[in-house]
């Protein structure tokens, strides 16, 4: 299943390239619990990060970034692409 | 610039059909305004629709939705691409 979680508050100071580093640990973790972390767009002045991720699961999409950096969305969805 | 738009409560009863059809009335709306409606995501069940557009600004984005569908977005953000 496709989702698209969404961060609404990046931990104060965080960069594009702390977000970069976060995603790499995500794609290092996520083979084991059958998810890809396929794309993710940043806006880090609002400290905003929406990621699109194929799981076959919220709750696996979420563990994933739970152990890879402990920062775990908001909000998640189940989406389907346009 | 690229930008990520949010949509939080689609109408009642609209459904992913409905928001191909407004996807199609952005596409035809876009040129004369530099806007580029490039993807988008659909949860039907919560109302929600992600979409990620470029555009010279947030304003110039927003003015397509609205002439194309009237379904203007709730949030959008410039973001970057991860």
């Amino acid at each position: 299943m496709l989702f698209m979680d969404v961060h609404n508050h990046l931990p104060e100071g965080a960069t594009a390239g702390d977000v970069a580093e976060a995603h790499a640990a995500d794609v290092r973790t996520q083979d084991q619990y059958g998810v890809k972390y396929l794309n993710y767009w940043v806006d880090d002045h609002a400290g905003k990060v929406f990621c699109l991720v194929e799981a076959p699961d919220a709750e696996a999409a979420h563990r994933v970034h739970r152990e890879a950096h402990g920062l775990v969305a908001d909000e998640i969805y189940p989406v389907t692409q346009g």
